[in-house]
């Protein structure tokens, strides 16, 4: 079975550019990670590419072979969409792909427009992440649904809306030197509390931002970077993908994310590694409280200990483990269908000392990407290690 | 490499349902490709499901989790999404996640529900697999796209609309006694030839109708078959992806189909075939002309040539190579995401002698099945075999 590498990554600003669209920011994402990479256009065997509401954005779907194009590459290519985990089932099913053995170069990625649709019509287009007929229609947000898992949260294990807060604002300490991110600007905890509620407890400063963005992998097989002598010392050596009933009253629990912790179970026995080896990790912080109940799921924290990581400072940059060094999606922004491959660029440049946070984890040789879609019915987990 | 099985198909009949959901359509077609195939749900490693425009016809995105639900299946579930090739991505992706040896079963699949946007709608919704910006906006639909490539062809190799009515009475005879298809009804060339005309010089005859409807494939690898004495006597041996260009004034050729070349040259080299074994073929007749493009980038016919093969009875039921049994999507109906799905279904039916079709190809052992996207700048083709 053959080794993934990342060969390159690619990311633009993600921010608010709504007169751009996703084929000219995967472009651009595009020719960063080849770039950086090495490795020629022609030697491409696939794209595989992730976006969430083309659609409604921009009246565009069939993205595949138009980001092919805008990439410059001439190889058939395939979108993915699983809501905000969309470029992270493309990650999953390209690693699977090159330990295959048919392919052995791909570029993985993502993209959306979203802030050319206004707050209001972003908010309306990413409730199609969950069930039209059972949630949407009675008027469920996605700041609603995760309010009610914050509640039943708070409910179950205990825990207050200023512990939350105190994961916002590392999030926004964690991004002031990434100059890819939406926001570069320290917050308070009395900011977060004082913030316009969005849905209580949720207020506007546990929320992610509506973004625009794109994200580029290069992905190729060990014997590829060897044979073409391509500087690749970070691997893609686990991944995962769970599942979960669609709708938040179809599930056991409300403050709990099993479709995270199948994909991490399934991504550390794949890497042969467990919890204790991860020295740092991007995970899906759509509101703050996603956070909480992704590293609970992934086994970083126990059940009901999450809440107080941040504020005690397990998961502060200088903590046992550093949680979103990047800023995470509230902080960098989340540009739906970019984040998932987003989260792994970040990986591979904080392990490969090539990231403006990296001297907060100078010895991390193992990290982990969480993506998820919806209210967690989809999840990806991937372990990366360096392995040169 | 462990060998794709088919081990189970389901199709609800394709049509005109406004009042049905996609998630019920693909649970219907689940049932019967679980019933059929003696698989336990238990069993199935994951969800692979097409859906093209699911946003826009019933506001609903992220459809893979929620028809693992319909389909009774607790597993990760991803959606593809390749215009009209989408279910055929994802039968392309499945067999290389069992040849991976990583999954043992798989439900695979696609729906489309259509007809309660009605033809304007629908149409208009069709579009976003063009490209937005340098076709939609011009004006450009897939009807006057496919009369652009029916203009060209009878310019560059001759031909004329009454050569393109054969491909429809062809397919029309077919349907008859296929009780999943729309259309159960003989037409003659004059039929087509007076029918309203689309976009010169296609008819409303030359064109596939708006349809709803769901496929569903239980596939298997041949170890998982063998231990559970599972009847699957037909393997997908080939599969190949071709990309290209999104937008027609950016290709070679306005008639010729290179993507569906490269899918069918790579499924071809993969089964360990060419194009004189195969028995009879499943192609994507979107429009009549679409068929022509395909059998000639399969090399089933000639460059040129294949404007006259339904003519001239080589690829009726009782010719050389029949093309479409199933009544293609002329006559069958092309409820977009569920199309991919739908050919390898009847395909796998007609080589195991259990479809009303089977007689017209007694000694068959070899077909294929061709998927295609947009003005086929995705493609997909998938060679089946008996093998038992």
């Amino acid at each position: 079975m053959s080794e993934v590498r990342v060969a390159g990554v690619g990311l633009t600003p993600f921010g608010n550019v709504p007169e751009r669209t996703s084929r000219d920011l995967f472009g651009q994402a595009s020719i960063e990670a080849f770039d950086k990479s090495g490795v020629a256009r022609s030697d491409v065997d696939g794209v595989l590419y992730g976006n969430f509401m083309g659609e409604l954005s921009e009246h565009q779907g069939h993205q595949g072979p138009l980001m092919a194009e805008a990439a410059g590459v001439q190889a058939p290519a395939t979108r993915y969409e699983s809501a905000c985990a969309s470029s992270g089932v493309a990650v999953a099913d390209a690693v699977k792909r090159i330990r295959n053995g048919e392919d052995d170069v791909l570029l993985v990625g993502g993209a959306e427009r979203m802030t050319n649709l206004g707050t209001a019509g972003a908010t309306e287009a990413l409730a199609i992440a969950a069930d039209d007929l059972w949630e949407v229609r009675a008027g469920t947000t996605f700041p609603g649904a995760y309010a009610l898992m914050a509640q039943a949260y708070f409910e179950t294990y205990g825990g207050e809306h200023a512990d939350l807060a105190h994961i916002a604002v590392k999030n926004h300490d964690n991004a002031l030197e990434n100059e890819k991110a939406q926001y570069q600007r320290a917050i308070e905890v009395e900011d977060v509390l004082e913030a316009p509620q969005v849905s209580s407890p949720l207020g506007l400063y546990d929320s992610c931002p509506i973004s625009d963005g794109a994200a580029a992998l290069v992905l190729t097989s060990e014997s590829y970077a060897e044979e073409h002598d391509i500087d690749a010392p970070v691997a893609i050596t686990g991944t995962g993908q769970g599942g979960d009933r669609m709708a938040l009253h179809d599930r056991d629990y409300l403050a709990r994310s099993p479709a995270a912790r199948e994909a991490g179970e399934e991504a550390y026995s794949d890497a042969g590694i467990d919890a204790n080896d991860i020295d740092f990790a991007e995970v899906h912080d759509c509101f703050t409280i996603a956070e909480v109940l992704a590293i609970e799921a992934l086994d970083i924290e126990s059940i009901g200990e999450g809440i107080t990581a941040a504020r005690d400072g397990r998961t502060t940059a200088d903590g046992e483990t550093p949680i979103n060094l990047s800023g995470g999606l509230k902080a960098k922004g989340h540009p739906v269908g970019a984040t998932g491959a987003s989260q792994i660029a970040e990986v591979t440049s904080l392990l490969a000392d090539e990231h403006a946070n990296s001297d907060a984890v100078p010895d991390a040789t193992t990290a982990l990407a969480h993506n998820a879609g919806g209210t967690v019915a989809s999840a990806t987990v991937h372990v990366l290690e360096v392995v040169e």
